[in-house]
C-alpha cells in the first residue's frame, strides 16, 4: 500500500543514436514531491514540456556519465530554467568534468543565472551516499563502461512505526513517548513503567527502492550493490545475437540485463536504450523474460508506479 | 524557372525557450545538392530524422552565435554522424569558442570521430566570403547581438549564358568559342571573324539567395547586407507590444523585421525565432504584412522552394 508516491516517468529510451520516435536517456522519479531527473540526454527539455512534468520542481539531476546521449540536454534544460525565472538551488550530480563542460558553455555564452547551480561530484569505485532528506536517499553505485560511469540507487528511508491503537488503549502513554515508540524505541508510561515498543507497535510498510544502471557491460558483482531493489532499470542496447558487440563496447544484452535481476532478487525488471539497429521492441521482452519474467520495457511515457 | 535546387527546411521556430511544439532554431538548406546546415539548436538530429532529411549530406554547418538554442544540438549532431559510420569531411563555421566547447565534450567523452571535423572561424565585424565552389558562394554577415554574432548569405553564382539556337545555325563556330560564348566573352567563327557575344546569347536566369538573420536587434545597415535577396529570413522575437523588451535583449519585432526586408528590397520574409509568450503566431503575419505584404511564418517542416 503505497502511502506517498513513488512514481518513474521514461523520457528517453535510446541508445546513443535517437530514432525519430526514441529519445536519448531520460527518466524523472517523483517520491514523496521529490523530483529526481536521472541523465539528461539531448531533447530532455522537450520531453518533460511534452509529458506536462513539473520542470522547475527538479532540484536534483543525476547524470551517470559523459557520453553525450547522457547529458547533452543538461546545458538547455539549465539555461531553460533560468529564463523561465528559477530562483530554487539546483544541484547536478556527476563526474567533474561535467563542471567545467557546462563552466565553459556558460563563459561563451555569456550566462549568468539567477538561481545558484551547484555541482556534487560523483566517484564510480565504490557506492556511496550522495543525497538524503528525511526521507529519501540516493547512492551511486559503480558500473563497468568504456569512461567512468556510475548508476543511482533512491531507497525511501525507513518509515516510522505503525502504533497498535487497541493496545495503545490500555496505557497512560504521552505523546512524547508515543514519538519514541514511532522511532523503534521503548516508551515509559505516565506511572514510570518501562513498555518495550513491541508490545504496541506493529512493522511499517517497507520503504521502496528504484535502482538505475545504464550504460554498463555485464558484471555479477553488481548484482549485489542493488540486492532485492523494488525496481531495476537495467541497459539493454543489445540482443544476444550482438553479444560480442556488447563486450566489445561495454554495454549489455537485454538476456544478461535478465541474469543480473535474477540475481540481485529485484521484483522488477525494466529494460532501455535499446540500438538504433532495433525496430521491433518485443525481441528484448522475449529474450529476457524466460530469464526474468517480469520485464518491461521503459519506452517513453511511460509510467511506473510502485 | 529552376535549373537547380533551392530549397529551405524549417526545423526550428522558437525562441530560447522550446515549446512542446517548436525547436530552437534549426535550418536546412540545399542548394544544387549541397546541403546547408544553419544553426544546431537541441534536436536537431531527431527534427532532421523526422522530416527524413539527408543526415549525412550536410557537409557544411553554419552558426551564428554560441546561446544555446542555436548550437547545443551541435555535439550530438556530430557524435551521431560519427556513430553511424561518417567518413567525409564535416566543416563547421562559427565563433572561435565553438570549437573549445566541442572539443572539451570530446575529450571528456573520449571520442575520437571516424572523419575529419573542420572549424572555420567567423568574424562580426564585416560581410565575408567563408565558404565557395563552382555553383554556390557563402557569406557571414554582421548581426547585432548580446554577444558576437553573424548571419549567413547564400548565393548561386552566375549561370552561364544561354545561347541562342536559332542564331547559332547561321554561324560557323566551334565547341571551344560556344563555351567562351557561355562564359560572357566574344568568339571567333572557324573564318576568323569576330563575334560580338550580345549577337549570340541570351541573359541567364538570375541566381537566387538566401539571407539568415538570427539573432539580431534591428539596425537599417544590416538592409545594404541583404540588398535584393529572393528570400530573407529575419528573426522575429517578439511583437511589437514587447518592441522595448526587443530592444533590451537585442531582438527585434516583426514589424522591425518587416521594414527591413522593406528597406533591403527582398523579394520574400520569413518569420521565425518566436518567443514562448505567443501561442498564435498569426499575429505576427498581422502585423508585418502592412509593412512587407510577401512574409510568411518559419514554422518547423515548412519547405519553401524558390
Amino acid at each position: 500500500m503505497a502511502i506517498q508516491t513513488f512514481e518513474l516517468l521514461i523520457l528517453g529510451s535510446s541508445a546513443a543514436t535517437p530514432t525519430s520516435n526514441r529519445n536519448p536517456t531520460a527518466q524523472l522519479l517523483n517520491i514523496a514531491e521529490r523530483f529526481f531527473l536521472i541523465d539528461c540526454g539531448e531533447g530532455t527539455q522537450m520531453q518533460l514540456r511534452k509529458y506536462k512534468a513539473r520542470f522547475q520542481s527538479v532540484n536534483h539531476i543525476f547524470i551517470s556519465h559523459l557520453h553525450g546521449d547522457h547529458f547533452l540536454g543538461l546545458p538547455g534544460l539549465i539555461a531553460s530554467m533560468h529564463l523561465l525565472g528559477r530562483k530554487n538551488e539546483l544541484t547536478v550530480y556527476g563526474p567533474a568534468e561535467l563542471e567545467d563542460i557546462i563552466g565553459l558553455i556558460h563563459k561563451h555564452s555569456e550566462t549568468q543565472l539567477g538561481y545558484p547551480l551547484k555541482f556534487v561530484q560523483t566517484q564510480h569505485s565504490t557506492k556511496q551516499l550522495i543525497w538524503q532528506d528525511e526521507k529519501v536517499e540516493v547512492y551511486s553505485i559503480p558500473l563497468k563502461h568504456r569512461i567512468k560511469t556510475t548508476g543511482f540507487l533512491f531507497r525511501e528511508k525507513p518509515f516510522p512505526r505503525n502504533i497498535d491503537k487497541y493496545k495503545l488503549e490500555k496505557y497512560d502513554v504521552s505523546f512524547a513517548e508515543i514519538h519514541k515508540l514511532k522511532q523503534g524505541f521503548d516508551a515509559v508510561d505516565n506511572s514510570g513503567n518501562i513498555i518495550k515498543n513491541e508490545m504496541l507497535t506493529l512493522d511499517p510498510v517497507k520503504g521502496r527502492s528504484y535502482a538505475f544502471c545504464s550504460d554498463t557491460r555485464y558484471f555479477e558483482e553488481l548484482s549485489s550493490d542493488i540486492e532485492d531493489v523494488d525496481l531495476l532499470y537495467h541497459e539493454s542496447t543489445f540482443l544476444e545475437n550482438k553479444k560480442d558487440r556488447a563486450k566489445q563496447t561495454f554495454h549489455s544484452t537485454a538476456k544478461q540485463a535478465a541474469e543480473i535481476a535474477a540475481k540481485a532478487n529485484v521484483k522488477q525488471l525494466l529494460l532501455g536504450h535499446f540500438s538504433a539497429r532495433y525496430g521491433n521492441l518485443d525481441e528484448f521482452l522475449d529474450e529476457a523474460r524466460p530469464v526474468f519474467p517480469n520485464t518491461e520495457l521503459a519506452i517513453e511515457g511511460k509510467m511506473i508506479s510502485l
